[in-house]
């Protein structure tokens, strides 16, 4: 781990440096299997699954013999557990409704704000080592609260052309409204046109590798919306004495463990805490089973000492950090203070693993320093706002010669006009 | 114009295929400006600025004697109206503010949700004819009442390195923190990587030219955010005998007027109220100064007849139009049954001009069919939205025994032992 102490401003974009990612060597890859996918249809979708994932499927929908039989599988005990996490998605998000927003702004003139679903969306889930059933409740819980008509999730299938029953059980649990058995560039290429199998939807969620990422850059091209751009993980945790360094490892080492490009940072106002951490990181590592991919990412990670909280924090949000782990007596501070983070953990009781399953918050979050700009997954990412207003008589009669001067003014001659003949009428 | 009387669900598409645009001629020449300007920096502003806009400035910051000589130029009408749009604007944006929402999701488990604003906005105003000084207001105002921090303006220079007085005059009265003359392409690869005289932001607001359209596109590659994907503006009305034919014909042209490529559908249930707009239409166009233009967009803009109220919303809902006027007898059918729309004008004295100027609500709105997934720029748009938890030692004994089966069913060890630790200790 590389230790750092009160560095100098001039070199924080070095400290607080992601690892980049080149991804124009795959983008021809990507558009090649999205015009395929465009003129062909399931044709190409089941050439893309025969070639990428090694199976030749006759059919790529879920049947809800599949579900049942999945439902037979999925142990007592993690059904309850899963049980619990969707209780609490479920209250936070269903808290995030926004009653419509209605406002005379001028005498006559009634204008209103409300948010509708987005009809018809798309959930991507990863495949490999980890079924990520988690996700599905993190993405599918707040579409259906929303009321999205449409909840497609795609998902890669294993060897033998069957999904991991835990995502099957959580998708019909979350009400998916379709399951379809595709993975990877083709899944995300089929929902972006549609095919005889794979519904068309407006706007498509859920983390992947360097291909989905790829692909899902792409489908904003064809007029598709995605939930955000997307990075490799990561943590930054702020600790002083009062927190537990063997804590403080094991949430560091949660995130490590996720990817070998994981980012992990602690800010401290104590080198004490920096160095029982560093400590503790190590013992705590040598018995992780994905060690190998957690020591990677720990090597690169950086123990940051600062001055002060007022230093710790405008480093903080020059980074921008994905999870943001506050462990300090002084935590008003820095919660109160924090521009820029995607969900904040506060107090030693309260791990990365907290909110990546069961707290309530969602776990789909702005990475790679884009909590500057967009918000995590929550309740209006699966709906938008339009807005409406309806004017009487009175009301145009009230606003109408403040646009006919600004519409004059910015040389809209017909933009005057539809309110001249209106206020005409009524002379 | 072209008249299409009950079409076939089959026919759709074609019926409402909107203007095909080609981007990729140009995207060679923005990567260039992109390139040089994060490598030169102003230098490379300074050269495009004598290339695009043919003038050479010493200074691109507009200083404040410039903003007291513009305040001097603009009429007092003119700031009078401007300053009943601007009431409106800020009244109906304001009251978009939302609580923060904070639940208990289990027994020690608090969850919260905050929007924090941007701190780093751009807007992008174009130049050329119309000084489109409202768009303005539409966005400095609600980035003003969400406290970002910088509110950065950029906007091309004419001939004598100047800026339109009007321009300056609204930036100036809503709080915009820094003008820069400097327009095109070279305006957001300045906002996206910064120069010495142009701030770098977080996310870029604002119409332009499809040079500046596929500038945005390409910001977002460089982690710059942006309000929205653009296209043609675009109005569809719905009107049967109630409406006043004289008045649809007015809006279909202030629609019409704003370029060639621009989208102009009347839906009917009443081919006698078609045969009346086409005739109005005729007649209004005659007399207009922007009436090439004008001409262009009604001959490609279509009249379609449909059978009743169902199909013609099946319709529009299918379209998605930015701008959707209400002119039926029926119309609480339409306002409640509308899926994707921008913007909802309702009644026959409530005109498109209205929402482009003073009614309250937002003229920056999806296009392009994007109602189906985009909200149109709002208060939100300015924010991001975190989330917080905070979990007592009791709130981790109540959910932890959940993550910890649910992220050893995923695989992830670390993350489990991160909730054992702590579970350990409270025994």
């Amino acid at each position: 781990m590389k230790k750092i102490y009160s560095p100098e401003r001039s070199t924080w974009p070095t400290v607080l440096k992601r690892p980049t990612q080149t991804v124009e060597d795959i983008e021809a890859t990507v558009l090649r299997v999205f015009n395929e996918v465009k003129s062909e249809g399931d044709i190409a979708i089941h050439r893309y699954t025969q070639k990428f994932d090694n199976v030749s499927l006759e059919n790529i929908l879920v049947t809800s013999e599949e579900i049942e039989e999945a439902k037979k599988q999925v142990s007592q005990e993690l059904k309850e557990s899963i049980a619990a996490a969707k209780s609490n998605i479920e209250i936070f998000h269903a808290a995030q409704k926004t009653e419509k927003v209605s406002v005379e702004t001028a005498t006559g003139v009634l204008c209103w704000q409300e948010k509708r679903p987005i009809q018809k969306v798309g959930l991507y889930i990863p495949g490999g080592t980890a079924p990520l059933f988690s996700t599905i409740l993190m993405l599918a819980i707040p579409a259906n609260i929303a009321k999205c008509k449409e909840i497609v999730l795609c998902t890669p299938p294993g060897n033998e052309g069957k999904i991991n029953p835990a995502i099957l059980y959580a998708a019909d649990l979350c009400g998916v409204t379709k399951i379809c058995k595709v993975g990877g560039i083709q899944a995300i290429a089929g929902m972006t046109f549609g095919t005889n199998s794979i519904p068309q939807v407006y706007k498509i969620f859920g983390p992947g590798n360097q291909f989905v990422t790829v692909a899902k850059q792409l489908a904003t091209k064809f007029g598709v919306a995605i939930d955000m751009p997307a990075g490799p993980s990561e943590l930054l945790v702020v600790a002083d004495d009062t927190a537990n360094a063997s804590f403080v490892a094991s949430d560091l080492l949660s995130q490590a463990e996720h990817g070998k490009d994981s980012q992990v940072i602690l800010v401290s106002t104590s080198k004490k805490m920096i160095d029982k951490v560093e400590k503790e990181v190590e013992e705590q590592l040598s018995v992780l089973p994905r060690k190998d991919i957690a020591m990677t990412a720990i090597e690169n990670s950086r123990l940051i000492y600062v001055d002060n909280d007022v230093e710790a924090l405008t480093l903080i949000n020059e980074y921008g950090p994905e999870h943001f782990i506050v462990c300090v007596k002084n935590e008003e501070y820095y919660v109160a203070n924090i521009e820029n983070a995607g969900s904040v953990f506060i107090g030693n009781y309260t791990p990365e693993s907290a909110g990546d399953y069961a707290s309530g918050t969602n776990h789909t979050l702005p990475t790679n320093g884009y909590a500057k700009q967009y918000s995590g997954v929550n309740l209006d990412s699966f709906m938008k706002s339009m807005t409406f207003q309806k004017i009487s008589e009175k009301g145009i009669q009230t606003i109408g010669n403040a646009i006919e001067l600004m519409a004059e003014a910015e040389g809209l001659q017909a933009h005057k006009n539809a309110v001249t003949l209106r206020l005409e009428s009524l002379k």
